[in-house]
């Protein structure tokens, strides 16, 4: 089996004002949508993120992949690396951690490969990865502040307006009454660090058995952070990057017995190494689309296995591709024992044959098809090309989006 | 595909005096045969050490395999452990380093499952572990001082008695010209170290393009190691288990340059993160025997990786299966890049179809053909299995073996 040629579609959909503390999503998310055909005729699938750096990776690099033998991953990271001589990060410059364009390239590839192989010996992408050893993926509930949508909002608005403790906890719960989630993660460093210490208190009052989380994104400094881990004590799973860099991270563990996670210190596996000898973190987020694949996402997996680190599993908004991704790799990573990420609920398009899954008590079942055991909906995928197409928005700015709401927004990471 | 039965078959094969620090090697070597048998009537292979403990768990693992998909190495992996409860090491107590039950067991058929995969799919095994990055592996020439032959030898004596820094040249002499080695390793912790120091000299100035290494299995104190690297400096590749213990490699390892590499004090994924941790060692010697498997071999090299060591391949005697699955992992570690060991050149006999391969410039080119790409020849197994009966050896003890060459022999390590 031989790759013969790869066609990438940018495609935009439908967003809605959830806020952080870098400032707010657009009217739309970019992703990019991969097909890769072979000369049996099997086609493989892949998602990555839709931004320009990212696009144009994809883009450079799919020409160079010609006769390239799925199986081969060394073979597609040595043509990732040619075809991206410069290399560079794929986020916007405000973005708070980067990450290398050909390890995004690489890993947006290597699922179509992986997707291919599976299809072709009749097997779920899972089995790929060295078996299952769960067939439901528990996700979490992922709460925002947001804003109500501009009057150039393409989509309806989801859930309408969100910014104070007593919102989020009606958010929460009709986030619960949909899709069953079990835990709940809000994304802070948004508000008042005790506004947001008051939301996860009447969180944890309206919600006794829920796992919780908070994910500022280094919006505090150490003291800010120390003040809200002891305010939260015995409240939540884990802390996600209460402060900003690896120093800071470590600064504060010393200081503090809740888990600190991470997906903004540790994004390579040479600082899973210095996160270790620094006892930066005690989870790090996994993550197939920059974490070298599918693959990598394992071998990650295994690492903190061995680091006596946890695991749990980053997203960003996706679609339905990325999300079978997802649940594969979570079926194949034993200790990934935390309920996932994901952005799901906050769209309403789909781009895989069948629509959107139905969570139940929170969980999805994993995919048992050969591969990624989805399909495309190219109509589907045609309609969002077209948006891309209509929108002209080919960057993620979330800072630059907040002028739009708050004119005078100043960013600053830690803010408190 | 579903496993419906394993055999295990223990063999015996002829074996010469050679020596290292904790006494010689007996008038044989065991290995046990490994046949996987499934539904689809394919059959894959594996090979393990052969001594009482590792036989005795292969034996009670093996009816607990039926049913297994070879694609799931983590239902192999639950099956090994629920069939080990007591876990356990395979070693002789006189052993330096021990290796647990549980991983030895799941390695033997986890290689065994590899090898059906690649056959039912018609790809090479190393394709299931990523692919290639070269097609022919480098190994050295594992040089050993010995005695030769008692008179209970099965098997032709091989080079004679080399106790002397002269006749290891001539040794070394002998291996390059009939495998065109490129590199030697000296198992060193048999002679005082001024004879090994002068032996080394001795092989640097009769190869003076040779890659040098030695190692003497904890033999030394951390002064007298200290003394050995800075008399070698700029000899040798890199030195190799020269004191017993991980705190005495840290030791050592903060008063030379010289690279430090190991199969004794790091063989088990927690124990690279502790080794990195206190600055230990800078190189560490892959095997897929009890590095969990052949993909727990590709996940110790990104984890070297990762964390800035190196990766070279360890070596106990062995049969034609083990080199197999040796060329597979070596092609598909990329940081792999100092010569194999093996001790191939110390025996003469083979298991597999078309007998022994032939080494050119000290090179084999990694098999191609499905799975391992070797095929046995169980005429040769039930000769190898007879001598096993015949010869009634149950393990392997160096220590007790020293005896009948040297009857007041007393083991110690470190000995200088
Ligand atoms: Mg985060
Ligand atoms: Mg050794």
């Amino acid at each position: 089996m031989k790759i013969t040629s790869v066609k990438i579609t940018p495609v935009a959909v439908p967003d809605v004002p959830l806020l952080n503390t870098k400032g707010v999503h657009g009217r739309v998310f970019l992703r990019a949508v991969i097909e890769v055909e072979t000369d049996t005729g099997l086609v493989g699938l892949g998602e990555a993120y839709g931004a320009k750096r990212t696009l144009a990776g994809l883009q450079a690099t799919a020409p160079t992949l010609t006769g390239l033998d799925p199986y081969n991953l060394r073979d597609l990271r040595a043509r990732v690396e040619a075809a991206l001589p410069n290399g560079g990060g794929v986020n916007a410059p405000t973005a708070l951690a980067d990450h290398q364009v050909i390890d995004v390239v690489y890993s947006a590839f290597e699922i179509a490969c992986l997707d291919l192989r599976g299809k072709e010996v009749g097997r779920p992408l899972h089995d790929l990865l060295g078996g299952a050893v769960r067939r439901e993926i528990p996700f979490g509930g992922y709460l925002f502040f947001k804003y109500a949508t501009l009057p150039d909002a393409i989509g309806p608005d989801i859930f309408g307006e969100v910014i104070t403790p007593d919102a989020m906890v009606e958010q929460a719960r009709a986030l619960i009454d949909e899709y069953g989630f079990k835990s709940l993660k809000l994304k802070g460093g948004v508000l008042e660090p005790d506004l947001e210490i008051e939301t996860m208190l009447k969180l944890r009052e309206a919600f006794p058995d829920h796992g919780l989380r908070i994910d500022p994104m280094g919006a505090w400094t150490v003291p800010t952070a120390k003040r809200v881990a002891d305010a939260l004590d015995g409240v939540l799973e884990y802390l996600e990057d209460p402060v900003r860099g690896m120093d800071a991270m470590a600064e504060l563990s010393a200081q503090i017995d809740m888990p600190l996670a991470t997906n903004l210190v540790v994004v390579e596996f040479e600082q899973v190494i210095e996160a270790v000898k620094k006892d930066a973190v005690q989870i790090v987020l996994s993550d197939h689309h920059y974490w070298r694949g599918a693959t990598g996402a394992i071998h990650l997996g295994e690492m903190c296995r061995a680091a006596g680190l946890g695991v749990s599993q980053h997203s960003n908004s996706h679609l339905g591709i990325s999300l079978a991704a997802m649940c594969h790799v979570a079926a194949a990573t034993p200790n990934l024992t935390y309920d996932s990420d994901t952005h799901y609920p906050w769209y309403a398009h789909e781009i895989v044959k069948g629509g959107r899954p139905n969570f139940v008590d929170g969980k999805l079942p994993v995919p048992e098809g050969p591969g990624l055991g989805v399909e495309l909906d190219h109509d589907a995928v045609a309609k969002l090309h077209q948006i891309y197409l209509d929108q002209q928005v080919i960057d993620r700015d979330d800072t630059d989006e907040m002028l739009k709401h708050v004119p005078d927004y100043v960013r600053k990471v830690p803010r408190w």
